[in-house]
């Protein structure tokens, strides 16, 4: 396309940086499998290392309590299912709002015989403690709880949770994905046992995933095979996606500054959105988001139509409408917080990275406001002419 | 490093092809996650339908029947887990040669209650077929067979095998993850309902998997999450190793030119070995082979010294030697197959790749040569030392 194209969509996934994409050709050099004696395999093994040293340099975690996969999804299920046995402790716990791999594989051991409690979160975006209080017991092998939700940003209170599960004797998994490179958080300080990380939603390539299990916690393999991962991870390691993300972990001392930078967007976005177009609220405004992040509903208007119709200038932006590419429901997370169907087929959701301006952002609000006043005229006009019939 | 370096350990993975390598700047340009609407998502769906198209037509099957994964080890527990039941048919078969992702992942079956045959292989290389007849039976629920043997390359009778275990009714997977771009199979005529693939072994990026699931074959998934690949596979493609493997398979036609060309390069190369090199045997010479690969024991050396030797010349080769880099004991598929762990430790494997030339390997038979000469005198000089001791 010649026209500008404007990516706004950085929590479904990110561009990589050109740091990662200066690296790329050379990278792809090293192809030795790791597990070989040899030059070429040497060579592969190094540059693992070298990843795993960048990767939990970031975390601030011991580089043995990195276990390399194929992204987060994988993580979600080899956490989830290590704790399922049909004994004593057979309860997980997790919130309404988690991604597909966590409550499907949680909805699958259901059916299998585990107890599986879901905390509610409200449309302000305040994850239920209460009630995670009043079904954490002694029965709860695995509470599994996001860091910051996906589709509205809010940030859920891991050290506490985490620190309540521990009092019963329940491991603790944060589904971390939309934090790496987001937020200031300390995996130690937090507590967790398990956190999952995709290196996609970090400007690095597709296919790589990393699981922190904190030193001593329990993990079957969920693919079995070979010694890699010290025996926890079967299969041929992805050397250039793990390599991609340990370049970006170098640039670590640059999180702060464009976390603070995102957070002035975002927030300048909202204010302007909210100023100027009308019928218009935020979703989990409430609580703590991620700097990057703004969910809304948009009144009379759906959210599908105004996805393509911002497509067609060339934004990418998202929506938790159903449509007609495969979502036969508007989303479960925005139905789970309280939003009516309505309400969800109304909604979109912004996300900005590191390689947005501020001038994108203004153009950007100037189109979504034309865009929103022509669909409501549309709209209008269309509900006149059926009166009118 | 600057002196020249030869490859010969294909069988353990294969450099980017450069027609992999010339796509992959503009490839890594397209970064949306396919599950997206706009622009950016549009982008990837498109390249992983084009992908799959390319890779579907080299492997001679339907588009649909194609799930990408991470690798074939993901693929083998995926097809074997999916077969796990305490019911009726609780039986599975394998050969005594498989790769880990087979062996262990029904070992934790066999753990659970599964029964588990094991089909010898002798050292010729014939898989024991009377014996595979013997406990096939109605209550076997799989059967998951090696296409070739990575270690010696030895080509098993699937096509007769697969013939057998669909009259009692059971299913049929093969790992075929050596035989891409080295043999001329026909999935459809094999009969099999099941098929492994690794890009990586077949001069694409690692991380990329294709398992082969025949229209209507039963598959649990994994990894449960997202709808990618029709519900069959959750996690986010990874894009670019999907469409780097759809760049290589565009290569069809240069297969069978290869194949011939590697096989006449492996057979001079054996010939020459053979005459030149004194107690010198092949493993697994008298069933059919991969064209690529040659396994040899070579008497009197210890294969991890003659490795290391051969790296210092620059070359990469492979040992089923246990070795200090991990391996406590000699390849489990040389010992399956009869070897003593004597001749186990003084094993070689040569696997030519598509980049190879004649003079490289001309080069490395002299040299080959001269180095087991010289750690056969040290040996013969070490041990007349002790005799004077």
């Amino acid at each position: 396309m010649s026209q500008n194209l404007i990516y706004l969509d950085h929590n479904a996934t990110t561009p990589l940086h050109p740091h990662v994409k200066n690296g790329l050709m050379e990278s792809c050099q090293i192809f030795g499998n790791p597990s070989s004696i040899h030059w070429a395999g040497r060579e592969s093994k190094n540059a693992i290392r070298n990843a795993r040293a960048a990767i939990s340099q970031f975390l601030n975690v011991s580089p043995l309590e990195i276990i390399f996969n194929s992204g987060a999804s994988e993580s979600n299920n080899t956490v989830i299912r290590s704790f399922f046995k049909s004994t004593l402790r057979n309860e997980f716990i997790c919130s309404e709002v988690e991604h597909p791999s966590v409550l499907k594989t949680l909805s699958e051991l259901e059916s299998k015989g585990a107890v599986v409690h879901k905390i509610p979160v409200n449309r302000e975006g305040f994850l239920d403690v209460a009630y995670f209080k009043s079904v954490l017991s002694e029965k709860t092998a695995l509470v599994s709880i996001m860091m910051a939700n996906n589709e509205t940003g809010n940030i859920f209170p891991i050290k506490e949770l985490c620190r309540l599960a521990h009092q019963v004797g329940a491991y603790f998994h944060t589904d971390a994905v939309q934090a790496m490179g987001k937020l200031d958080f300390n995996l130690a300080e937090l507590g967790v046992d398990y956190a999952s990380f995709s290196g996609h939603k970090f400007y690095a390539l597709k296919g790589t995933g990393v699981l922190f299990a904190k030193k001593g916690s329990p993990q079957i393999p969920l693919i079995t095979g070979g010694a890699q991962e010290r025996s926890r991870r079967g299969g041929t390691e992805n050397v250039l996606g793990i390599v991609s993300l340990g370049r970006m972990c170098e640039l670590k001392n640059q999180v702060q500054d464009q976390t603070t930078r995102l957070q002035g967007l975002r927030d300048q976005l909202q204010h302007q959105i909210l100023n100027e177009i009308p019928n218009c609220t935020v979703t989990g405004g409430g609580a703590p988001r991620l700097p990057n992040t703004l969910s809304l509903v948009i009144d009379d208007i759906d959210g599908e139509t105004l996805l393509m119709n911002l497509d067609i200038k060339g934004y990418a932006v998202s929506t938790g409408a159903a449509c007609s590419s495969g979502n036969p429901e508007p989303s479960p997370v925005l139905l789970a917080m309280g939003l009516s169907k309505k309400e969800a087929q109304g909604s979109l959701r912004i996300s900005i990275g590191w390689e947005n301006t501020t001038e994108e952002l203004n153009q950007f609000c100037e189109d979504l406001k034309k865009s929103v006043q022509r669909l409501r005229l549309i709209d209008l006009e269309h509900r006149e002419q059926q009166v009118e019939l």
